[in-house]
Parts: C-alpha cells; sequence; structure tokens
C-alpha cells in the first residue's frame, strides 16, 4: 500500500530533468503550449529545452522540431500541450525516446463528465503504465521548481525556500504561490496534479515527507484516489513535517463543482473532520487561512505557549484584537509583576491604565516607546509570543504619523533580531482603489509590510487572521511535544 | 426612559453648528488643538472658526482669540483641547457665551482607572448639565458631519451619504470612515463619544433613527451606560433600519482593556448574545465584517432570497467559493431547467461539466463569456443574487489577462446596470509590499475594484467574506419582511 521508493524516485526525477520538450507549442499567444514554453524560457530553465511543433517554425527564439524523434539529446520530461484524442499516440513516441514522465496540461478528459473521456483518460493511464511512463495530470500546470528554474506559470518568484506544495487545481497552485511569495514565502517545490490518472496526492506527500529541502507541506485537495493510503501517509507525516491542508468541495455546490473540476469524489466532510482529528493534519478553511498557515509555520519556530502580548494598537484596536486573539484559544495575560513594578516605578498608578495590549497612545503620555515595552516583555518569561499590531490610523497625517510608525517598525525589527521572543506582526490591508494607491498613508503600509517580511517577521492582514494561524500553530506543536516528536529541525 | 426630544434636538444642533470654537489650540503640529483645527481648517468647515490661544498668536491662518469671551460672533459648538483639570472653568465661560454643546477631546478621565479623574469626571457632567450645556465625550474625536464639512479626522471623505456611525473609540472612527470610504460607503453622520458622560451610545442611536439623511446604521460598542434603554431603542431601531453592531470587550483581556479605554463595564458576552438575537442588530465579529456589513447594507436593495449565482472564477476558486457561499448559509443552486436547455443547445452534453458556479475557464472553450452566463443567469428566476468572482490568477499574463478581465468588469456593470438582480464582486486583496505596487497585475487589480465600486457593486477581498455579509444581510430583511415593516424605503 506504501507509496514506492521507485515512486519517489520518479517524482525526484520528475522535478529535476536535464531536458524538456514541450509537445504542441504554437506561436499563438493564446494557446497553452506558447504560454507554457513562455513560462520556462522567461524563468530561464537551467536544462535543454525543446519545443515541438509540426509546422517547425521557431518559437520565442528556440527551434522547433516537429517531433520528439528529432530532438538531438535525451528528452527527460515532456509538458504535453495537445489535444487528449492524441495523447496516445504521443506516449508511444515518449516511449522510443526513453522520456521519463509526462505532464498532461491536456484536458477535456474525465472532468467533463463525458463518458468516451473518462474512457480515454483510463487508457492513457493503462498505456503510461505499460510504458513506464510517469504521469503528471491530466488536467494540471504540471511542477514548479524553483531551484531548477522550472515555473508553472508566469511571473513566480524563483527563489528556492522550504515549502512543497501539493495542489488539484491549476489555478490555484500559481495563485498559491504568487500569493504566499508576495508574504515572504518561498516554496521547494510544488506540483499541481489535477485528475491523478497516476502520481497522486499520497504519492507527492510521500515524496515531500522524504525531501530535505520541504520543512512544511502544503496542499489544496479536492477528492482523494485511495482514501486508506492516504491517511495513513497523513497520520505518518504529521509527526515529521506539519502538513497544512485546505479542502475543497465541502458543500453541496462544492461536491458538484469538484467533480466537474478534476474528477474528484469530494468525500463526506464528516470523515474529513474525523482525518483532520486523527492525522493533526493542520486544517485550513479557505484560500486566506492557507496562506496565513503558510507564513505561521515558514517563520516561526515551535512555539508551544498561547501567551501572547501585544503592542501598538490604540485602544479600541486593542480590545478587538484581545478579543480575536482570545477567541482563538490564545492568551493576552495581565503584566508579570516584574512589569507592574517597573512601569508604577516610572508613573504610580499607571498600570490601572495600561496594560496588554499596550495602548501606543497611553504609552506616549509616559513618554515610553513601543519599542521599550516591546523589550520589556521580550526579556520577560511572561510571554511566548508577541504581536506587533501596528496603529494604520493616527490623528497625526504625513511625516508625523509615518515618523511614529518608523520607530514603531524598526523597534519591531530590533527586537526581533535579538531573537528572544518570536515576533508577529499585524499590518491592515485597506481595500484601496486606484485612485489612492499613491496616498503617503498606503504607500507607507506598503513598505512597512515589506521591511517586516524581509527581516521574517511574518506579517497578517488583521488580529483575527494572525490568531486563527498562530493558534492552530501552537496546537500543532503542542501535539508533537506531546508525541515526543518535536525534535525536528525548523 | 425614552430618549427625550430636546436631546435628538440638541444632537442635530450639535452636527450643524454654525460657528465652532477650538480651545486650546497650539502652533505645535504635536498637539491635539492644533490637529483638530487643522482637519477643520482642511476640510472647508462652512461656518465660522475660532481657535482660542491664551497667547494671541494666528495658527494656521487664522486669527485666535485669549479666550471664549473675546470671540465677537457667537459661538454654538466648543472642541475643547485642554487639560481635563481646566475644563470646569471652560463650562463656566461656555455658559456665559451660550455655547449649546461641548466636544471633550480632553481624556485622562475616568478611563484612567484614577479616583481623583473619575470624580473630575463626573463634576464635570453635573456642572455642564447645571448649566444647560450638553457634552460629548470626554477622551473621543467628537462628530463628523461632511455636509458641514466637519471631521473629526484628517483626509476624511466629505461626500455625503445615507450610513450613520456610532463609534466609542476615537482611533477606530476616523478608521471606520477612512476605511468604508475607500470601499464606496458614504456617511450622513458620525460620532465617536469617548466615555459617554453626558450623551451616549442610545441618545446617538435614537438620533439617527429619527434623522432622514440615515438610511443604515453602524455601532462600534465598548460597554453600555443603561442596558434596558438601550436594548429598547435597539428592538424598535432595527424595525425602521439595519443597525450593525460590533461590540469590543468580549473576552476576558477585550473586557480589562475596553475599561482602560473608555471606562467602559463591557457586560457579559451571553446577555449581548441574547441582545443581538432579540433586537435583530445584525452583528459584526470584527473590524472587517463591520466594514463588509457597511458595504453591503449601502448598497444592496431589501434582498430576500438566497440562491446564489457565480460566475467567473477558475475551477478550484469556483469549488472554494461554493463551500464559503454555502457555509455561510446561501444557496449555490444547480441551473435551472431553462439555463441547462439554453447551454445543452450550443453544445450537448455541457451541463454535465458547466454549472453554478460557471467555471470561465470551461465557459471559454465553447466561446461563450462570461457577460453571457451573468445576463442568463441575471434573467432567471432561479437566483436572488449574482456573484462576480474575478479570477485574478491566469494562465495569462499582462494584456491578454487584463482584456480578459476588463471584459470580466464590463459585463459586470452591464448586467448591473439594467438592474434585473443585485450584483455583488468578490476581487481579491492580496498583501503587496511596496516593491510589487506597480506591477501591471496589482495595478489592475487596483483598477477593477475601483470601477465596480465607482457603479455601486459592493466588492469584497474574499468569497467568505462576501457570503457572510450577505447573508446576514438577508437573515435581517428576511426578519423584516415576517415583522411586515419591510416597506420602508432604501
Amino acid at each position: 500500500m506504501v507509496t514506492s521508493w521507485e515512486t519517489i524516485k520518479a517524482i525526484d526525477d520528475i522535478l529535476h530533468p536535464q531536458s524538456i520538450a514541450v509537445v504542441g507549442t504554437s506561436p499563438d499567444p493564446v494557446s497553452p503550449g506558447y504560454q507554457y514554453l513562455r513560462f520556462l524560457v522567461d524563468a530561464g530553465y537551467r536544462g535543454d529545452l525543446y519545443p515541438v511543433n509540426p509546422r517547425g517554425m521557431s518559437i520565442l527564439g528556440l527551434p522547433t522540431y516537429p517531433e520528439l524523434a528529432e530532438i538531438p539529446g535525451a528528452v527527460d520530461y515532456v509538458i504535453c500541450c495537445i489535444r487528449a484524442e492524441l495523447v496516445l499516440d504521443l506516449l508511444q513516441q515518449c516511449a522510443q525516446k526513453k522520456v521519463k514522465a509526462v505532464h498532461l496540461l491536456t484536458a477535456k478528459l474525465s472532468e467533463t463528465g463525458d463518458e468516451k473521456a473518462r474512457r480515454l483518460e483510463k487508457e492513457i493511464a493503462k498505456k503510461a503504465k505499460e510504458l513506464g511512463i510517469r504521469l503528471i495530470g491530466p488536467n494540471c500546470m504540471g511542477i514548479y521548481c524553483p531551484g531548477e528554474r522550472i515555473p508553472f506559470n508566469h511571473d513566480l518568484c524563483m527563489e528556492p525556500g522550504t515549502v512543497g506544495a501539493i495542489v488539484q487545481s491549476g489555478g490555484l497552485a500559481g495563485e498559491i504561490v504568487r500569493l504566499a511569495a508576495l508574504r515572504g514565502v518561498r516554496f521547494s517545490k510544488a506540483v499541481s496534479y489535477g485528475n491523478a490518472a497516476d502520481l497522486n496526492e499520497t504519492d507527492f506527500l510521500e515524496y515531500f515527507l522524504w525531501d530535505d529541502e520541504t520543512k512544511v507541506i502544503l496542499l489544496y485537495i479536492e477528492g482523494v484516489r485511495n482514501g486508506e493510503k492516504f491517511f495513513q501517509t497523513l497520520r505518518r507525516a504529521t509527526q515529521i513535517k506539519p502538513v497544512i491542508i485546505l479542502k475543497g468541495g465541502r458543500s453541496r455546490a462544492g461536491i458538484r463543482s469538484a467533480a466537474s473540476h478534476t474528477a474528484s469524489v469530494a468525500g463526506s466532510m464528516d470523515a474529513w473532520q474525523v482525518l483532520f482529528r486523527q492525522t493533526k493534519a493542520v486544517q485550513a478553511q479557505n484560500l486566506n487561512e492557507l496562506l496565513d498557515l503558510s507564513v505561521a509555520f515558514y517563520f516561526l519556530p515551535a512555539i508551544t505557549g498561547k501567551r501572547v502580548g501585544i503592542v501598538g494598537g490604540g485602544g479600541g484596536k486593542s480590545i478587538l484584537c484581545s478579543d480575536q486573539f482570545e477567541e482563538a484559544g490564545l492568551e493576552v495575560v495581565p503584566f508579570p509583576e516584574e512589569i507592574v513594578k517597573l512601569l508604577e516605578s516610572r508613573k504610580p498608578g499607571i498600570t490601572r491604565w495600561l496594560g496588554n495590549p499596550v495602548d501606543a497612545s497611553i504609552l506616549a503620555s509616559i513618554n515610553l516607546k513601543s519599542f521599550d515595552m516591546l523589550r520589556y516583555m521580550a526579556n520577560s518569561p511572561a510571554f511566548d509570543l508577541l504581536s506587533i499590531n501596528t496603529s494604520e490610523d493616527s490623528f497625526y497625517q504625513g511625516d508625523l504619523w509615518i515618523e511614529f510608525m518608523e520607530q514603531e517598525v524598526k523597534g519591531a525589527l530590533m527586537v526581533h533580531r535579538e531573537r528572544l521572543k518570536p515576533v508577529i506582526a499585524v499590518v491592515g490591508n485597506p481595500e484601496i482603489g486606484h485612485s489612492a494607491v499613491d496616498n503617503w498613508r498606503w504607500q507607507a503600509l506598503f513598505r512597512f509590510r515589506e521591511q517586516l517580511t524581509n527581516e521574517g517577521i511574518p506579517v497578517f492582514p488583521s488580529p483575527g487572521r494572525a490568531a486563527t494561524a498562530v493558534s492552530k500553530l501552537v496546537d500543532y506543536y503542542r501535539y508533537r511535544e506531546k508525541a515526543g516528536t518535536s525534535s525536528v529541525e525548523k
């Protein structure tokens, strides 16, 4: 039942091909073959790249070949962008060329609900197996391996990192990498695997579990091919690496859509809830939560305490932040005695007014900077985690506010660099329209977000989203601690 | 027990003063008095504006007066930015000048937890009452009345609308107006009322209920002065206008913070849950939800049906969108027979694959535009509401993608203009850093968001947030329909 060593090796080969042929390229920019070739050219794929096109013209400055057989060198990996009806024949040619694996961008197969198309997909899988060729797809975007400069969409970040992603949906695969990259997350590899006629979610999960470059595993999954095998692998996986799962197809309408998207049988949500409970996979409720969790697990160490110290918002913000952190299961604890004493020595009675979360406007009135408070809290054993709750709105405008905020951000960075406590930040993300983008306030927010992210502070757009992600992270590492498997490096 | 007609009249006077004196102005840009005066000057307040400063220099181009008595004309309204200890004396001067109301920006009173300060606040309230002067505050930002060009923070939108806001927190008051304005929401008036020594949440609620310019009422509230009176007024209010409430101070830590922010007794959350159930006030769980609900109630008509048609995302997006809409209590219904027939006549078998939500990538394959589908759905009685689920990521890049998206947006606008069905849009709002802001993709999103908003389509940043807001709106109007009070104009 377990994914074989051969399969793990096959996936590793797929992710590191020495040469790629794109079959079904065309000079038409609207054609998938053109686009996929362009992704590879723009990203600067390291290996040999061969466009295949029957009419033999050059595309994007590369000479094309009328068929696989005419390519001078070896071909490890084929990206297939031709119609489904032509795939069986292509597989035959691949076998002759000793191609190891084929990625079928080709779609309109079982996901269409058409019986003929479904049978064709089965035949393709059978034939590939007979020929010893591994398949990714059909109906998917294939692989993203930044180390090899292989993208599966345009303009993707090509800096490698430690998150491995398994994404059934091709559109979401690109979007997850792109949006997570904006937030500083970097990937080891990602796979979009569509209808999973051959390699499936469990095979990729097993691969990422084995892969040393991957420390955190993300999944977006619509349906599972072999539930028992997936369950067993997942249970093993979470004891070694955090596995974050977004399950698509939870509602009646979602289940209908999943069938027509990747021919998935979505399964009952009750069964999935049992799976989450029993495997300790971390459940994301939606795309934003998947991104938040990837940010949290990518940047934060294995925190197992729930006591949060919060600095920086005004009064109303501080209250809402407390509410959301505590509702998510974290504890916004009162100041410990040593901080109470320290503050009272500056101004007797002040701690009747000033507490955790630290209201930045009160702080100003006793001539303390948020940085001072943050450091007191970083030095205290009373807190497991600190959160910068930036005050995005203020009495002051323009330079005055920017200067104040810059101090806040600088302070957070200084405490972060001392590595006394994990630090997270909440920087709001308003729905800015085109005519407001250049406004000094929003420009400053864009800057602060980037400064914090670049130095490795995880940034969340709201206290609620920060709290939910961190709380799930703490729960996961508590489980690992209890299970005695928490010594794995992060 | 009911707020008197005199109080409603007093609030109306406060919001429409013929003249304002700002007491405690200073040329120092860091001083609150300077800032508040600047807000008024920059916004172009319509009435007479008198800065009061004992040293008599001119500030921001306006002559100042050493004291109230020396102001030549009448003074309706005083904004008090001086220290708490000086307020009793100022009230005496206000009485001589026949000032109707005083806004106490002045803070460090009961919210500090200091007994002496608490007593002083009581004395101030008592004295004001004896002198017949109404108070807003202390410890608050006062009033925002765009029609009179009175702001309570800098750079606020001065176009009037129909939302009335009652916000206990001064910082949040400005932020709510600013962030809601980005999303197209316009306010009739807003009030930040802080410690509520005189006028309180119930008085303002009664005012907005009476006020013809206000169609939707928003509250951010930390604690209520008189629970029974508030409850009775709220119960009456929701039968006439939607009332959206964000309650701050729900958790242990939040309750502690509320006490030190506006001296509020937060009350038990159980009691608040009963209040929400019994009054049909619409509960917002956090600041973003408060904004989402204000967008929904501001733009949408009184929808009482739950059947949603969704067009525009790719496969994965469509599934997640279905899940989140249905989990929020809406129904992503299958295509009705007439649409099935229509599509099958174009391509037999297609509806085994193409459903609601409409996967934009399938649509392309049968040469239909999302606009066509949207219009079919707008014409069908099977849907109560349509949602544009924009495909923010795509196989195509640059101009190709922008052209596709522009078609999608244009189509949505055309269907919206025909007013056959309410239309909402989901436009993602990624966490963009400074170096990515100018990227063609995010610039296009900023543009699309603004185009849709400007034409009155409510835009939400995620399917989940859209669904939650719309579902609560439908629940509210169903209640109104059942109660037989739904005929009030929107």
